[in-house]
C-alpha cells in the first residue's frame, strides 16, 4: 500500500488552535438537521449556537434536538442573535444563499456557504464579492475536500501513485423523490435551485476532478434529460470536462438506483472509488498498478465533522481555506456553461 | 443472482449444424495468429484451412503452426486457394478490409471482417454493398456479442433486471507500444487506421452499449488528444452517445494502465463489469439491485471461439447474423460523427 494510505484521518491542516467557532445555522433543512448537526456535535473547533429557520417546526427541531437559540429569517437578518454566534452556515435552497450571506458578512461573521453557491454564477459572484468587501472568510461546503480518503488520494495522485492522470469517471445519482421527499421540493424547482441533478449531485464529481487535478478545464460539454416531475430541471446529465491533459467523464441523476462511482485512470494505475460521494459514509478504494492491486474498505467519510473542524480551525488561526468561494464560483460558471451546451 | 446469469456459456444460438466452414484468415498479424487461430482451433463448425499474408515470415508460422497453405495478397486476389475455403476471415489494417472483402465477395464466400468495418464511412458502405450485391453473408467481428457474459447481461437488462437504462460508462485502454509493438504500426497510420484508439478501441464500448440497449443513438459528441507517437491519431478519446433514453460516457486510449471497465446505471440497479473488453479473459461482473448484490467472477471470454462458431453456425444454417455489415456500417458512421465534433 502506497503511503498516501497509511495515516488516512491524520489531519494534515490541524495545526492547533484555541477556542471554538460558535456557529449559525441558516437553513435547517433535513440535511442541515440530520447530517450536520449531529456532525457538528463530534467537532473539536466548532459549537452550533443558533438555528434560523422560516418554519416554526424546524425551529422547534434544532432547539429541542441540538439546544439551539432560533430565529427566523427576519430576526437573523436584523441581527437579532448576532452576538451568539461568530460565523455563518448557509444551508438553503441555492437562490437564497446570496442575500443570507450578505447578511452574514454585514454583520462580520465567517461564512462556510453549501454548494453550489449560488443559483447563477452572477450571484454566485456576488457572494464571493460581499464576503471579500467585508472581510470574511468564505468557504464552499465542498465536504469531499475534508473527507480523509480523498485527501489521502489527492496525495497519492499528487505523489504520482497512477502516473499522469489522463482520464476521471464518475456517476452520482440520487433518487430526491425517495422517502419522505415528494415532488414539493425546491430541488425541482428550477428558479430556486438554478438546475436540477447537475447542480445538486453532478458539481461532485466535477469538484472533485478539479481538486484531485489541481487544475481548470478548458472546455466543457453536456446532455440533459428531464421530464415527468422533473420538468423544470435535469433529471438526468452527462458531461465533459476537458482539462489541458486530462478529461473527466461524468453523468449524475435526480432518479435511479443509488450510486457514487468515481475512477481515476492514469498512465501507470488506475483508481476506483465506491460510495465515493454519499455522505459521511465509509468508502470503498481499489488501486491497481503494475505493482499489484489493493483494496481499502470503509475508510474516509466522517468528512462533514471533518469539514466543520477545517473551516474553524482555519478562521480561528487565521489561515487561508482550501475550497474558497473562487472554488465555488468556478464550478457555478463551469456549469453555466455545460448547460449552455446543453441548449 | 438472477436467472440470466444461471446458464452462462448456453449457446442460445446453437440449433446444430452439419459440417464445417473452412477459413481463410486473411491478415495473419499478431491477433490472428495468437488469439483468433488457438481459439479457431477449438471451434466446433469452423476449421481454419488458409493463412494469407504480405509477410513470408507470418506465412511461415502460420503454415508451420497451425497447418495452413498460404498465399500472398496477389494469390488471394487470384482466387490461387479458393477451393480451399468457404469463407474469408479480413484482419488487415482497417483500409485494406474492403479489396479484400470484395476478393471474397467476387468468389462467393461468406465474409467475417474485423472491426472498425473500414477506415471510412464510405469505404464501409462498400464492404456493405459488395457483400449484398454478392449475395455473401457478411458479419462484422464483434466479438463481445458472442461473448457468454455479455449475452447474459444482455438478456437480464432485456429482462428488466436494472430497471430502465439510463447510462453506460466505460473506458478502454490498450497500451498499443507496450510488448513488443513499436511505434511503426498500423494503429498509428491515420490512412491506414482511418483514426486512433477510437477507432481501435473505443469502439468497444460503443458497439456494446448499442448491443444492450437494443437502440440507436441520436446525438455523438467527442474529445480527442494526442502527441508524441500518436501525432496523427487520437492517443485518448472522449465521447459520448446519446440514445433517444439513455447515455453512454466513454473513453477509450492507446496509452496509459491497460483497463476494461465497463458499467450500466438503472433506474433499479447498478451493473459493473470489469475486465470487460480483453480478448477471451474471464470478467468480473458485479449486480447490485434493491435486492442486494452479487459478484460472477471468471465467466465470459472465450468469446473468439464463440465468434467463429457463431459465424460458421450461421454460414451452415443460412441464420441471420446478430453483429452483421450494418451493425458495423452504423459504428464507423458514429465514429465519423465523433471525430467531426472533437475537430
Amino acid at each position: 500500500m502506497h503511503e498516501a494510505f497509511t495515516d488516512i484521518g491524520e489531519r494534515d491542516w490541524d495545526t492547533g488552535a484555541d477556542g471554538t467557532v460558535r456557529l449559525a445555522v441558516v437553513g435547517c433543512g433535513g440535511f442541515a438537521r440530520g447530517v450536520v448537526l449531529p456532525s457538528i456535535g463530534d467537532c473539536d473547533y466548532v459549537e452550533a449556537t443558533v438555528g434560523v429557520s422560516g418554519s416554526a417546526e424546524n425551529r422547534e427541531k434544532v432547539a429541542d434536538g441540538h439546544g439551539l437559540e432560533t430565529t427566523d429569517y427576519d430576526g437573523y437578518a436584523a441581527g437579532d442573535l448576532a452576538d451568539a454566534y461568530d460565523a455563518v452556515y448557509v444551508a438553503t435552497p441555492n437562490r437564497l444563499h446570496l442575500p443570507h450571506v450578505e447578511t452574514a458578512a454585514e454583520q462580520g461573521k465567517a461564512v462556510v456557504c453549501e454548494k453550489p453557491l449560488e443559483a447563477t454564477p452572477e450571484r454566485a459572484e456576488e457572494v464571493v464579492a460581499v464576503c471579500e468587501d467585508a472581510g470574511v472568510p468564505l468557504m464552499t461546503a465542498y465536504r469531499m475536500q475534508a473527507d480523509p480518503l480523498f485527501r489521502a488520494l489527492k496525495a497519492f495522485l499528487d505523489a504520482g501513485g497512477v502516473g499522469a492522470v489522463e482520464k476521471f469517471a464518475g456517476d452520482f445519482t440520487f433518487p430526491v423523490l425517495m422517502g419522505s421527499r415528494g415532488p414539493d421540493q425546491w430541488r425541482l424547482d428550477a428558479h430556486l435551485a438554478g438546475g436540477g441533478a447537475l447542480m445538486d449531485v453532478g458539481v461532485y464529481p466535477l469538484n472533485a476532478a478539479r481538486y484531485l487535478l489541481g487544475a481548470e478545464p478548458e472546455a466543457v460539454s453536456g446532455r440533459t434529460r428531464t421530464g415527468g416531475p422533473y420538468a423544470d430541471v435535469d433529471e438526468h446529465v452527462s458531461f465533459r470536462v476537458a482539462f489541458p491533459d486530462a478529461t473527466g467523464n461524468f453523468t449524475a441523476s435526480f432518479s435511479g438506483h443509488p450510486n457514487a462511482d468515481f475512477a481515476v485512470y492514469g498512465s501507470e494505475g488506475v483508481v476506483r472509488l465506491f460510495d465515493a460521494f454519499q455522505p459521511n459514509r465509509g468508502r470503498r478504494l481499489v488501486v491497481e498498478t503494475g505493482d499489484g492491486s489493493y483494496e481499502i474498505t470503509g475508510a474516509g467519510g466522517g468528512e462533514l465533522r471533518e469539514e466543520f473542524d477545517y473551516f474553524a480551525h482555519a478562521v480561528l488561526t487565521g489561515s487561508d481555506i482550501g475550497p474558497d468561494g473562487a472554488d465555488g464560483l468556478a464550478d457555478v460558471w463551469l456549469m453555466d456553461a455545460i448547460y449552455a451546451d446543453a441548449e
